[in-house]
């Protein structure tokens, strides 16, 4: 297994919790059937499509093939039939949702540095992969982004991404480089929620 | 005539349209003149210029020719000189919109078509395409995008979009394919507002 | 010198400038240190981002050099420590910020005359350039961007952006052409607030 096999594998997974919580925003606000799709789709295959438009790559990933949006598709018709049950299971869904977090942070770099850009901008396409989608769907929901103020999100996706393309730099075989990055990011977000860490506010705000 | 002359002509009555419905918003908000061409303009080309980028095909065309600019701001000066007479043309204004709906979302897939999707992510660039001037125009004036909540408006895209690509695939001439799919995804929208179809909530909302 | 490297020049004042406005944004919305950075490198590196992709020069330069990236980050910090100072300069910032919109409105409608644009098309996207980060800014903050309702701020780049243009196409230097816009633009920024000049709000409104 390289380490694209393994990041297309998590990415599904990642683009399914990340469609769950545009669903379930969706709900949220009271919008048909329609409107929980579009905001699953959106929020699932936002970032890849960031991604790709960026580094030139079009069209998009998520346009060529069916499987990101049938995924997210999914994700959005099982809040809307099961939407009562997923949101009880706050602590699965938030996993996923770090998981997703962790995954494109490092897929967004990955293909970032095939495309030849150099570490910190491949890790700033990292970091905007991973936080394209949600932050697409705040704003549909004329919300500031929660990226923006919750406890360590971003800044999880910066660790996974820098992580990685240090990693990859110094020499560290893909596949390890990957899950190690993934599995940093993942840590570094679920701690925070846990022990409910937070990056300083201005010191004078 | 070919399906490219037809579209190309409908085209404009729809941007013509979108610019309308983003300078009533921009009006609504108390915009002043500026800020009514900006959104007129916004929601008349963005759709376009989103197919145009997420296909490689830059610039965009509404930066290339000016036709689509000109009559997205003349569609801005009408509402800035007339607005209310346009106000209380509520019925002629909404069919309008239909019908740049329904154009958009064909143009969009017929585009991507042409670029090489296949029919699933050919539909999904034409309900872009349809629904994007729309959500940019609402997510600037700060609100929910309004195709997200409206009575079947993405929808009427999608199946729009849909029965062009796969009336295409089915070897149907290209006039006629586009023809009748603007046709379905017009009436659809109309009828959905005349006789108020919903699309259904989330069971347990 | 020539027009590229003043331009060049400029280009990371005014980027610092747009970076100042964003952290001050994310501030006032209470947001933490990686809210700060990102709405300042949002705002800082969104307009010339927006620019590259519509041009098709992919990946965008903000991605291929780390100036711009690191320039607006480095204003996040000022705000981040000396926020309160910073805000206190109302008028020197407010300067700053004139600056960088004619910077950007020049830089971007230079580009998109290089690559082949004709004067509207490359006027519209200089502007584009010159708002873009903006925009971008208040939607995130779930704002209506200030520059559809503030005093004359996007025609100040209009004007900029036509200037250059125009005076490209009839033959004046290009370091002439770009100076004079700049300052065109800027001027016309700076005497809209100095003397409280308002385009027209729809007459009827």
């Amino acid at each position: 297994m390289t380490a694209t096999t393994l990041i297309a594998m998590l990415d599904m997974l990642g683009t399914f919790a990340f469609g769950l919580s545009g669903a379930m925003v969706a709900v949220r606000r009271k919008l048909d059937l329609f409107g929980i799709l579009v905001l699953a789709v959106a929020t699932g295959v936002a970032g890849g499509m960031i991604r790709d438009v960026l580094l030139g790559d079009t069209p998009p990933a998520a346009l060529r093939t069916l499987t990101p949006l049938g995924i997210a598709g999914a994700a959005g018709l099982c809040v809307f039939f099961f939407g009562p049950w997923i949101n009880r299971l706050t602590r699965p869904v938030m996993v996923l949702d770090a998981i997703g977090l962790g995954v494109f942070c490092v897929a967004g770099c990955h293909k970032a540095l095939e495309f030849g850009l150099t570490i910190p901008g491949a890790a700033l396409l990292g970091v905007m992969t991973a936080i394209g989608g949600g932050m697409l769907r705040d704003m549909m929901a004329a919300e500031v982004p929660r990226v923006l103020h919750e406890e360590v999100y971003a800044a999880a996706a910066l660790a996974g991404a820098l992580a990685y393309a240090v990693a990859v730099h110094l020499g560290v075989p893909g596949i390890i480089a990957a899950a190690g990055a993934v599995l940093l990011a993942v840590l570094l977000r679920l701690a925070s929620v846990r022990y409910g860490w937070r990056l300083p506010r201005a010191p004078w705000g």
